[in-house]
């Protein structure tokens, strides 16, 4: 079998760590299994690098900012490899030039465009573990790339699709994907199984282990992922298009993210093109916007909200000013930081009606008051002020009683 | 004018560092110039990420050693690039792989092979200054190799050499090539000139600031050097061809090289082939050996005495305690490890007889026993005891007047 391994950062940021991740490979080595692992920087090297460059030029060019940040999973690879071969196991660091991982030339969230696996195939038919550089590519012209946050996740996921791989496992300082987040719901229980949608729900609303972009490249190309501890034996959860459990969950989890700001334009002139004209401009200077409530307003005009993570605020404040006396015409703008997003996710939401109800119920069971809704088919995310998040989150998981298993 | 300009590691060691060497690049850019910037790794990073390879595996692989410690040069260049857009100056950074700077395969010593100069041009053209990771380079295989030590001067000098550069400069934090070491020769004087050939010699026996294979590059391809330091204007001194000093100097600077041991390998038989068996062995074993001496021995023996670092003393002594039943038999062998060599060189040499004469009569006034001699043609060294090394250096600096400019 050929495995796809993919190690995180805290599994690697130490000697004894990076010890630990051969002492994983052996057994699997053991077996007779020819493995690729795909590893991040150590520890929080990124963020030392990224670091190192704000002192330098708080506004560095991007292209320069991945050839800096790209070095930190050249290093862990190459100290890997050095690990195995202290084991007298047989190894070879590939950096995204080595392999080649191609990418577009976006820098600092650029997208994989093809990997050629030739020379991967070489060195595992050769004997060796082949340790490669997560989160990085080169483009065309051969400038070194990053793929944005979760990277080293879609470059695993991404060499397991290209070479048809066995397994692709995802190697975390967790035991898998909970139904919430265990530091805020206690009785949370770790998933065995989990569909690439509720992972996408959950991993977009911030409580998943996975990125999002790696979850939907597994989905596309049918990569089943397994996420587990690189510190215990535990099982894991499975990442799959389709779960086995004899009923789907109603609900699979509860996802809180304190990371998100409502800003609300007043006013607007009840034209066509309006909201557009807004979130165009956002668009431009990447403020992501993610729930979006429009409502009408008094006189002729209209209301819009919506949500942007904490750290763009300012950004998208800024976009709205610079054009309110041209596109966005508008009475006055509001904005609330102390929010929090919570969610539940489940693909048996399609075939249960009343899900949304008994979220609701919870919360007004709580006394905890909505102040925006957003659902999708297999999602309901509700906005709540930030100091109820964690009231909020337990009292949903006890309802739908996520502690026990479906099994 | 295309110049390329070196800097080493501590000419970057820090924020204020790299935005001096960003001044300094400034004056140039003002004047017209087109820059191309070798940069060795930040400070002491190269030991740093050696120390932690050898923390991991004190017996690692050479590929994965090279993998590693060629990530330092990528974050100098990087960070200094942002430095540049800082300041706002167009400036592009550029890796072993981006050049491409083709090497052999010997992983910690390659060998430059082929640099492609059209991205490089390319950059240039388009605006940029063009900063490129000393030290590394890339084998056939998309490989990362290195280069060995003194490897980013000897990239600055291919690379000028390459471009048919109108200068190349090579920055450091002294003043230039002095007649002798100032920390040991107080009345030292910084040469304005020097010859590739002198240069060479002073560079092997530890006393030059260049390493010689970037002497040997630029001799060879006719690049001219500048040795400057990165912390003043003053001048430096220039390394070329023939100097323009109206007489030769006779001698042209005092080395001193202490890291160095002495074997004695005592009753050789005399036999045809006896040295060639003895230096073919150390070889092997990469044991450079330096100055060699032998004599007749007693009832038809010889005696081979030969220096080698100190660093490879053991090593040394354990090839040939391996050989001593089967093609080193010898009766003894001998070591002095307290002894130290002190060398004068000098292109004017050749045109003046008795220059050996002369150094031997400062260490006699000086009552300094002297244990070997060794000659080349622009070249004098004598090994002598460790402890009168200072002494020796001053009085062949004092007797030859190296303190007066012959300019």
């Amino acid at each position: 079998m050929v495995i796809v391994k993919k190690f995180g950062g805290t599994s690697v940021a130490n000697k004894e760590r990076i010890y630990n991740v051969v002492s994983r490979c052996e057994e699997d080595l053991k077996k007779g299994h020819q493995l690729v692992v795909v590893l991040s920087a150590m520890g929080k090297q990124t963020d030392v690098l990224l670091d190192m460059a704000n002192d330098i030029n708080p506004d560095a060019p991007k292209r320069e900012l991945d050839m800096l940040v790209s070095t930190g999973e050249q290093v862990s690879v190459a100290l890997t490899s050095m690990a195995f071969a202290a084991k007298g196991i047989k190894a070879v660091s590939l950096n995204a030039f080595q392999v080649p991982m191609m990418t577009t030339s976006s820098y600092s969230h650029a997208r994989l465009k093809k990997i050629n696996t030739e020379r991967i195939i070489n060195e595992l038919d050769e004997g060796n573990v082949v340790l490669i550089t997560g989160f990085q590519g080169v483009d065309k012209y051969d400038n070194v790339t990053t793929l944005g946050r979760g990277g080293s996740d879609t470059t695993a996921v991404a060499i397991a699709a290209a070479l048809d791989a066995d397994a692709c496992e995802i190697y975390t300082d967790v035991d898998g994907i909970y139904t919430a987040d265990p530091r805020i719901v206690p009785t949370a229980r770790k998933l065995d199984e989990i569909t690439y949608d509720e992972m996408l729900d959950l991993a977009t609303l911030g409580a998943g282990v996975l990125h999002n972009r790696s979850v939907e490249m597994a989905k596309k190309y049918g990569v089943q992922l397994v996420v587990r501890s690189s510190l215990n034996h535990n099982e894991g959860t499975i990442v799959k298009g389709e779960t086995n459990t004899m009923e789907r969950l109603m609900v699979s989890g509860v996802a809180v993210d304190k990371n998100v700001a409502r800003i609300s334009v007043i006013g607007l002139d009840d034209n066509p093109g309006v909201a557009f004209k807004l979130f165009h401009h956002l668009a431009r200077y990447n403020v992501n916007v993610d729930i979006i409530l429009q409502s009408i307003g008094r006189d002729g005009t209209k209301d819009i909200s919506f949500t942007v993570e904490k750290g763009k605020l300012d950004e998208a404040l800024a976009v709205i000013d610079r054009h309110r006396k041209s596109s966005i015409k508008c009475q006055s703008v509001s904005v609330e930081e102390n929010v929090a997003k919570v969610s539940i996710v489940g693909a048996g939401m399609m075939d249960h009606p009343g899900v949304a109800a008994k979220m609701f119920e919870a919360l007004f069971d709580e006394n905890i008051n909505i102040k925006m809704i957003s659902t999708s088919e297999i999602r309901v995310t509700v906005l709540i002020d930030e100091s109820q998040a964690e009231r909020a989150a337990n009292a949903i998981h006890d309802k739908f009683e996520l502690e026990l298993s479906r099994r």
